[in-house]
């Protein structure tokens, strides 16, 4: 296990940073095929623009359209990346991502699921296709830590945890992000010219929607999570909060509709201040938007006729719920 | 099925009505024996006190300690009834709760054990014993509302819904209060003499902390949720809201203790303002108080990781979650 130095903030020169990873890249790979899966968050664009500018057609950007993301997300990349001159191929690969998450309900499981299926079967697949040996990943210094502490399983920490990928999966895994923070790689994804709604966009979990899915994750109970993050991206985005986020309960409560009784979901809205994701406060959001989130919520979602805002800083709590 | 007419507060008279109950009570019940429950609410307090007034030592007042009631409630309520001259005797009925609530996860056939459990075995011995024919009890006009409106079955309400309670049971129901809602019941208790911090106490469900747990009900799934509404009731008693609970989950989300993953409990907190429990909206709790709610009863009860606050109307929402 290799010990990683963390880039402090301070210390980042985001050109200087960029200029060598490029390098990095380049010397690494030579005249290799390189491939990597960009889901749109600030990390992968970030990997996805750094391998374009040091591989050019030597790598090829997968989207892997899990069925767990948020609402039109693979045609929002692909747009998105279009314009900035890198083409992205969406790989339909959601039948064997709800295939592997059937009937499990602890969140280990359930990540563990997510992990394999990635790497094995869906990865596996597509690099014996290309003839790629490397793959370009996005994991970040946070990730690390908290994968080594116990906390929860990284879908992207394999080297890490002593997982040699090219035993395991038949290729090479390469993170130049991973002395970096989250602060650090909005600042690179800003030099590398990416637009202010990726370098800005709020952190998305590795898992995507199944860490936000308490219990087990089926299409159906997906599709509820995904309308009801895309109201709480709605509302909140103007908060300037670090992350805000939708979870969908497994337990049951009563509720009324049209005056008899309803037994019908709850959904949590946490929203967090925090600076690096390893300490976070409750943003003080005012009760009127509250109220507004409380109501679209329950009126726009099917089923729902409860929601909960999350009071309790992290530790204990964790930014996600799964 | 008797239609019930309510008598509402801008037309209630404490003074006259309690005379007038006073008078019922004795004409109904004659030279014979009554028994009644009292649980230390608002309701059965009011109960006791105008039974005791109407039947003196005809009436016979029990305390059923169910093993679901409030931290220390059984000693305070013998206390606070000596000191008004009424004599009330605890009877330990744990046991015969707790097994009728074993495996029982759904909240009606919950409601249903309890409805049992106190009718049939426990008071159905009692009256048995007593040779008493009557029961009187705290039935409020929201109880009967909501349970005909087929949002939750109150544990009291039998002939509502055409029970025959001598028939089943083989006693007599006397409901004084039915009339009345919770505001109404406020005034009565207070011109019966009772101290503020009976008359003012918030809600408690008929269930009692069954109604406050999801999923099973065990003794020590009860012993977190008590601790958690006595941190809740000292922090949110000065609000004058209309009711305060604490709500165990039986979903587990991610915490961290000690830089360690914890599988943990989620405790969620509601602060209700409403005038008759029909139409409610979340108190505006100063985000101070939320924090030191969320902070008390992480390190306080053992094993939750995580503290949510309710931010829904009812409706759709109740003001109780099972």
């Amino acid at each position: 296990m290799t010990k990683i130095e963390e880039i402090k903030l301070e210390d980042l020169k985001p050109k200087k940073f960029i200029e060598q990873k490029i390098n990095e890249i380049s010397s690494i790979i030579g005249s290799g095929l390189a491939i990597n899966a960009l889901s749109g968050g600030v990390d992968s664009s970030a990997v996805t623009m750094l391998g374009h500018k040091a591989l050019g057609e030597k790598l090829k950007t997968y989207f892997i359209d899990n069925g767990l993301m948020r609402q039109d997300e693979p045609g929002y990349v692909v747009t998105l990346f279009k314009k900035l001159g890198v083409h992205v191929e969406i790989l339909d690969a959601k039948k064997e991502f709800f295939n592997a998450l059937k009937g499990l309900t602890d969140p280990e499981e359930k990540r563990e699921a997510i992990t394999q299926t990635f790497y094995k079967n869906v990865f596996g697949q597509l690099v014996k296709k290309s003839g790629a040996k490397f793959l370009l990943q996005g994991t970040i210094y946070t990730d690390v830590e908290e994968t080594i502490a116990g906390i929860k399983r990284q879908h992207n920490i394999l080297e890490q945890i002593g997982i040699n990928t090219e035993e395991s999966f038949g290729y090479k895994v390469i993170e130049p992000l991973i002395q970096l923070r989250k602060t650090g790689v909005r600042e690179v994804a800003k030099a590398l010219g990416l637009p202010e709604k990726v370098y800005k966009r709020p952190p998305f979990p590795g898992p995507a929607l199944v860490a936000r899915v308490i219990g087990e994750v089926t299409p159906e109970r997906v599709e509820t999570v995904r309308k009801a993050t895309k109201i709480v991206e709605e509302e909140l985005s103007d908060t300037k909060a670090f992350q805000y986020l939708a979870i969908l309960h497994e337990d049951r409560v009563t509720g009324i509709r049209d005056g008899k009784r309803d037994f019908g979901l709850q959904i949590e809205v946490r929203c967090w201040e925090s600076k690096d994701a390893l300490k976070g406060t409750p943003t003080r959001l005012p009760y009127d938007t509250l109220d507004k989130l409380a109501q679209r919520l329950t009126t726009e979602v099917a089923g729902v006729v409860s929601v909960t805002y999350n009071i309790t800083k992290k530790p204990p709590s964790t930014i996600e719920a799964v």
